[in-house]
C-alpha cells in the first residue's frame, strides 16, 4: 500500500525540533501565521483567506485559533491540543484580539516569542495588529529562517510523498504528449490529459488518498502558454493556442499527495525538429545533465549555477538565460535555497531541488526540462523519471 | 463579438484616478508589489514567485521592473514606458537595488512615495529591505487602502468580464449537476464538467480570450469536498468522495475571463430530500433572499450581515451559523469589502459582492447558495443566474 500521507510522528518530530532550536535562544513559544507554516506543525490543511488563523506551540501544549467556519474542520483534522474559534473577520472584535487572550492566558505576555511572521498576511484585505503590538511586554522574535530551513530537510517520509507525486505527474505527462496533435488547443489537452491520469490516480490510491490542496486535486499535465513562439517567454500564461507543425512546446506536469508535490517540464517539438531546435534541445540537455552531475551535499547552491552559467558563456548562449538552474520544491511552487550564483547557502542531504537550466531563443521557442532531484549523501536521486532525449520527445505529425 | 478584455483607456483612467488621489496629498511617485495590484496599473498579467515585480508610476512616466525571465513577456504585454530588467533573485545584486535604481532615476528619492506595501511580500522564500530602507530620505506612505477602494468599483468593463465569467460558470455548474451520480467521485464530476464547459467556452469565444490565471484557464465547476456530511465544513478540501443517495452537496463554479471572475455555489440533494434536509435548504434560501434584497448603495455593509443574523436569530439558526453573508469579488477569490456585522463600509454603485448565507448542520450537511450580484442605483443586478429552488437542485437517483 503506497505511503499517502505523513505520520503522527512526523508531526510530533518537527515540534520537538523547532521547540529544541527556539528554546536555544530563550524562546519559550512559537506563533505561526503563514497558512503553510500551520500546516506544517497542526496537519491542518485548509484554504487561506483573510481569516487569520494561527498555529500557537509551547513546550506545555498547542494551539489553533481559526474562524468559527474552520472549527469543526480543525477540530477533526488539525493534530492540536486545542481548537478557538473567533466568530469572524473583520467581525465586532478583531481576530487578533481571540489570539491575545489564547497568549495571556499561557502566560506569554511578557515571554520571548518565536513568530514567523509579526502578523497575519495581507491576504484578501486583511488588516490587522501585529503580535508586537498585542503584546507589548513580549520580546516578538521572527524565526521564520529556522522554519524554512526545517522545511529544506526532508525526511523519509515527505520524499515518499514527493516520489508518489512524481508517479502521477509522469502519467499526466505521458497523456500529454499523446494528446498532442497539430490543430488542438492547450487547454483541451491539458485538461484531458490531467483528467485521464486523474481518474486512474484516484482509481489506483482509493478514498485513503487526499490532495490537501485547494487548487490542484490529482494530477495535471500542461503548457501553461508555452507553445511555438511563445514558449520563449520562461513564464508565459495560458493563451488557448493550438499546437502547428514545427511548435516547440515546453511542459509541466505534477500531483498533489498530502499537499507535497513534484515539477517535470520537458521540452517536445512537433514534427521532426529543425537542425535549429536540435541544437538548442542538446545544448539545453547537456547544461540539465551538468547541473544535475553537479548537485551534492556540502557544496554551496551557488556552485550548480555558477557550473551552468560557466557552460552559458562557453557556448555563447549569454543572450539566451533568463533565469538560475533551479528551486528547492516539496509542499509550495517554488521554495528556498535557490539553485542561484546569489544563494550561498549549503546543499544538504534530504534537500529537494528541481533542475531546470533553460536557453530561450525570441521567435523560435524555449528549450527547458525541468526534473526533481533529492539530495543524498553520494549525489541526487533523481525522484522524476520521463525521458530526457529529443527522440522521445518529438512527437509525430 | 463579446468583451474579452479591458481597454487600454480602462488602464489609463485607473491611472490619472490613483495620481490624482494621492497628488491631492502631495504624493508623487506610487510602487505597486502586490501582483493583483500590478496588473490592475499595468495590462501586465504574470505568475507571481519569490522574484519580486514592481510597478512604478509617477505623473511623467510609467515603469516596470522584472526579473530577466518576464523581460519580453513584460514587454509584449504590458502598457508601460519602460521595462527594467534585474538578473535573478537572489542574484548577485539584490533585486530591491535595482528598484532604488529606478527611483533614483526618477528623482524620487526624497519624494513623498506612495507604496501598497513597503518592500515586497514573503512569496516563496524572498526576503529584501523595505522602500523606506532602500530610500531613508524618501517620505513612504502606505496607500493601500486607496488601491483597493479604486478596485472595489467596477467599471462597466470590468462588469462585462464579470458576466462573461458567470456565463461560462453557469455552463460548467450545469454539466455538474447532470454529472452527478451516485458512485461516481467528486474529483471525476468536477473535472468532466470543468473539461466540457472550457471547451465549449474556448471555442464560443475563440483565440481572442484570455484567462489571465495561471490556476485557473477557462471555467470551473466543483465540489472542494463538500459532499455528504463533509458538506457542513464551509471550507473543506477536496476528499475525493463518492456520491451517496441522500447527500447534500455544495458545489462552486466558475471561469477567468481577463483575470475576472465569479461565484456561483448551489446546495443540491440527492434524491429526494428529507424533511430535515427541505426546511434548511428553504431557511438557508430565505436568508439569501433577504440579504439579496437588502442590498444597495448607501448602506453600510454592516447592515446587510445585521439582517442576516436577526433572520438566523429569529428563527433559532445560531448554532448554525458559521460565516458572513458575503465579500466582494472580482480578480481575486475574496476581496474587501466584507458583508460582515464588523465592515461598516457604505456600498456603493458598482461593488460586486457574492451573497452567501449558510446553514450548517454536523451530521447532516451544510446549505449554501453563492450568486454573485452588483450593486446598481436601485439595489442590485444578478450576474449569476442558475436556478435557486429545491426542485431545480434535486438530483433524482
Amino acid at each position: 500500500m503506497p505511503q499517502l500521507r505523513l505520520s503522527d510522528e512526523e508531526y510530533l518530530r518537527r515540534r520537538r525540533t523547532i521547540l529544541e532550536r527556539l528554546g536555544e535562544r530563550g524562546i519559550t513559544g512559537l506563533i505561526a501565521f503563514g497558512p503553510n507554516n500551520v500546516s506544517y506543525f497542526s496537519r491542518f490543511g485548509f484554504i487561506a483567506t483573510e481569516r487569520p488563523i494561527a498555529y500557537i506551540l509551547t513546550r506545555d501544549t498547542s494551539a489553533l485559533l481559526v474562524p468559527r467556519l474552520e472549527l469543526e474542520h480543525a477540530e477533526t483534522f488539525a493534530l492540536v491540543d486545542r481548537v478557538t474559534a473567533y466568530p469572524e473577520y473583520p467581525g465586532e472584535r478583531h481576530p487578533m484580539e481571540f489570539l491575545k487572550d489564547i497568549l495571556v492566558d499561557l502566560g506569554l505576555s511578557r515571554a520571548k516569542i518565536g513568530v514567523d511572521s509579526d502578523g497575519y498576511g495581507r491576504i484578501y484585505g486583511y488588516r490587522g495588529p501585529r503580535v508586537s503590538e498585542l503584546l507589548p511586554d513580549a520580546e516578538v522574535i521572527t524565526v521564520v529562517d529556522d522554519i524554512e530551513y526545517m522545511q529544506m530537510i526532508n525526511s523519509e517520509e515527505e520524499l515518499a510523498l514527493i516520489r508518489e507525486s512524481a508517479r502521477w505527474g509522469n502519467l499526466a505527462h505521458t497523456y500529454l504528449q499523446e494528446y498532442c496533435k497539430v490543430g488542438v488547443s492547450e487547454t483541451e489537452i491539458s485538461m484531458r490529459a490531467s483528467y485521464e491520469a486523474t481518474q486512474a490516480m484516484i482509481r489506483t490510491l482509493g478514498p485513503e488518498y487526499r490532495p490537501m490542496s485547494w487548487g490542484r486535486a490529482g494530477a495535471h499535465a500542461g503548457f501553461r502558454g508555452q507553445i511555438g513562439k511563445d514558449s520563449a517567454f520562461p513564464h508565459a500564461m495560458t493563451s488557448n493556442a493550438r499546437l502547428k507543425p514545427g511548435d516547440v512546446l515546453v511542459t509541466g506536469a505534477g500531483a498533489s499527495v498530502w499537499g507535497y508535490g513534484s515539477e517535470l517540464e520537458r521540452t517536445m517539438i512537433m514534427g521532426e525538429p529543425t537542425p535549429e531546435q536540435e541544437r538548442y534541445f542538446n545544448l539545453m540537455l547537456e547544461a540539465q545533465t551538468l547541473a544535475l552531475n553537479t548537485i551534492k551535499p556540502g557544496i554551496p547552491c551557488s556552485a550548480v549555477d555558477k557550473e551552468v552559467m560557466r557552460f552559458f558563456k562557453e557556448h555563447n548562449l549569454e543572450e539566451n538565460w533568463r533565469h538560475h538552474t533551479g528551486h528547492a520544491k516539496s509542499t509550495l511552487v517554488h521554495e528556498a535555497p535557490f539553485l542561484d550564483v546569489g544563494d550561498h547557502r549549503l546543499i544538504e542531504v534530504g534537500m529537494v531541488f528541481t533542475v531546470e537550466p533553460g536557453i530561450y531563443v525570441p521567435g523560435l521557442g524555449g528549450f527547458r526540462h525541468s526534473d526533481t532531484v533529492a539530495v543524498t549523501p553520494d549525489g541526487i536521486e533523481m525522484i522524476t523519471y520521463y525521458p530526457r532525449d529529443l527522440e522521445s520527445l518529438t512527437i509525430p505529425i
